[in-house]
């Protein structure tokens, strides 16, 4: 709706007719929201709605809600529409098509994965229909599959809603997008705050009651009760369509575009979590769901779709995400991405304070960079910290995308006062180390 | 003592003798931390030490306490040292020689300055002679004169202590560093927060009871009674004896050096509050008195004076200041110093939020950015908001040192969730305006 939106800023209503069709109930809402109104933090779940129905239609804006595109056909430009409520199809032509079909909720096919008290979160709807089961059910204990952010932001909200959470991972550590030493921390993170935390643990399937609600979920390392269990496994791009429709795929089969937005395939865009974006520090495709990009690409799609030049530059990988009183940040690439890129890199990490240290309310926090060995570019940057750690990593991001060098780095001058800073800050500590090192 | 210490981890003791006159009691205090320690924030004014003499000493640095330098031989390479415990005079030879004789408090020649109660604020003996007198009168009403960061730090140290505080500020604007609409905010601000403002008041006098001690303010606009008064009108380079040695002085009377720190005389270096920097956007020189700058530079003399080869880059203006739960912020060039450095700006500036607008603890921003006309390249950016609203400044500053456009950094990957941003973070927001009026 980003990019209907600003095709309409574009061209008026008499110039151009935007019609949008969505399957579900819900335009333009932020889905990374959900696991705040899981915890309790936000009252309704209509407030994660950014724009209504009704507000795109006011813009000028045809949406028809409850209406799946099961068919594209490029060639004659026209999509085929089921209307769900009615239960009937019809073909609508098109002179341009925008695909932003999003991603779904990876979800294993183990046994018992569609009990009831399994859920997957990805809508409103699944959102809501969590917080009816917490209200209705008043579970004891709950189980989180899933040890990244979304994961690792469920169990956060079971935990805030009084539930005993148990959060189990596949991998040896959470937050894989993180190098194992940051990821440690983030571990430790976890059970400082209460949760039970299952790495290099496999889930096997789920257990249920003679009523058909799960009671357990078993693991490769045994049964842990659960009287509801949220899957957060992330999420892979909805390109069944696409492909189908014959639109080239690529890196995770997400959607293949140019900087435009534009597919291979004359007059049909995509942006979104269902298309491939560059990343700039590696030159990699890369498929990485979220809302910011999306809005971006949107932005760029409309732009470009109503006769203007809006290039999207790319992703660097930045990620910022809460628990608790923990905040963990990522931008660029790890040190493990980067020897899978082929880099040469070195990597240093301190700790420091997120004030001066003679400040109240100074809090613990972790910086690593990566740099280029030899060149001593900035590759990548993770934070680990307290209030005030998270959002640091802005800067890094904002050096990468710049290709500035680690040494340059840490010579910027960067706002400092007691109660936001040492006089150092430890980003620039943490490059000054990380130079030293390259 | 930067410099010193940076010399000291390059060249061991047997290689190089350090010696270090300080005419004060302490080495290495966060002076900028004093406002806090007047506040009640931190219990001991000892805490904000960051090195003291015994360490440096420690570290194979002589340091000799109570001893001023009174005149310098360029020429002879020796300086005059007076003990001030002792009261004798001595040379000392050097082969190279650091000037670091800081800032000196602007303190106006009124009548009644110097009356029992009127304090300066720029050593820990003055915070504790401030303190002593706060616990010894327990003052009812307390006037702080100047409306720059030190004074509005210190009117909120003020009114922390439940002192009924008043701030007078002879320019018609807070916090004059930032352009008239954004000091308006603060002045807002300041107003919330209880302390009374009087904008466009010059100070004409200090009026004291019969014992000698202050009892009111005479202003322009009338008498504003005071039990307290402490002068925060900023300071100007300590630059009288390097004038009395020949050392050629810059714009404010600041020493000029060249990026390896090193002044016009042979074997003669300077960093800190007392010289003069480049501003990388402008060009000019400027003084800037600020730690980071200060420990920053120490750091290249350090390296240069003992055979190395590192380049100080210059400054952006970076500055951050709290006042209660109000956080301000600048960067690059404000709309009036781009107009007065001959460059054609135009400026943009929006209301966002902190967070996403549904999660708790969302807070308003507001965000200014200045950029030049026609290529559209940020020049500076101000911001004025509540809690994890300043140190949204370094990416800008990042964005400016890099001389990105606005509308490249409008695109920049920033960290995004809802604790943490909206998905657009109103930077983003304020660029992309600021772009689009370019």
């Amino acid at each position: 709706m980003s990019a209907a939106s600003q095709a309409r800023r574009r061209r008026s209503a008499e110039q151009l007719e935007i019609v949008a069709f969505e399957r579900g109930e819900h335009t333009s809402y932020a889905a990374c929201g959900l696991p705040y109104f899981v915890a309790g933090l936000i009252p309704e779940a209509e407030r994660l709605v950014a724009r209504s129905p009704e507000q795109h239609r006011a813009a000028g804006i045809v949406v028809h809600l409850r209406h799946e595109v099961v068919a594209i056909d490029t060639t004659a430009r026209r999509v085929r529409v089921r209307d769900l409520d009615a239960g009937v199809e019809r073909d609508e032509p098109y002179d341009e098509l925008v695909v932003a079909t999003g991603s779904v909720p990876l979800r294993p096919p183990l046994p018992g994965v569609d009990a009831a008290g399994v859920f997957g979160i990805q809508t409103i709807a699944d959102g809501v229909a969590i917080d009816d089961w917490l209200r209705d059910r008043a579970p004891r204990r709950a189980v989180v599959v899933g040890g990244g952010y979304i994961g690792l932001e469920l169990a956060e909200a079971m935990q805030h809603r009084g539930i005993t959470t148990a959060l189990v991972e596949q991998l040896p550590q959470p937050m894989a997008t993180l190098d194992p030493d940051m990821g440690a921390l983030v571990a430790d993170a976890i059970a400082a705050i209460g949760i039970e935390l299952h790495l290099g643990t496999g889930v096997v399937g789920f257990e249920t009651d003679d009523t058909g609600r799960v009671r357990a979920v078993t693991t490769a390392a045994g049964e842990l009760p659960a009287e509801v269990v949220v899957l957060g496994l992330g999420v892979r791009p909805n390109t069944t369509l696409a492909a189908a429709a014959g639109l080239p795929l690529g890196v995770r089969d997400g959607i293949v575009v140019d900087d435009r937005m534009h597919t291979p395939v004359d007059g049909v865009w995509a942006a979104g979590d269902c298309v491939v974006s560059r990343h700039r520090v590696s030159g990699d495709p890369v498929v990485i769901a979220l809302g910011t990009h999306a809005n971006k690409q949107g932005r760029v799609l409309g732009t470009n779709v109503t006769g203007g030049d809006l290039r999207f530059p790319g992703v660097i990988g930045t990620a910022v995400t809460r628990i608790c009183e923990y905040e963990v940040a990522r931008t660029g690439l790890t040190e493990r991405e980067a020897a899978a890129a082929g880099i040469d890199a070195v990597a240093a990490t301190i700790e420091g304070s997120t004030r001066s240290s003679y400040y109240p309310g100074a809090e613990a926090i972790t910086v690593k960079c990566v740099v280029a060995r030899g060149t001593g570019r900035l590759l990548g940057a993770q934070i680990v910290g307290r209030e005030g750690a998270a959002k640091r990593i802005d800067v890094l991001a904002a050096a990468i995308w710049n290709e500035m060098t680690a040494d340059d780095f840490s010579q910027l001058d960067l706002g400092y006062a007691p109660p936001f800073s040492p006089v150092w800050d430890p980003v620039l500590i943490a490059a000054r180390k990380a130079a030293d090192a390259a």
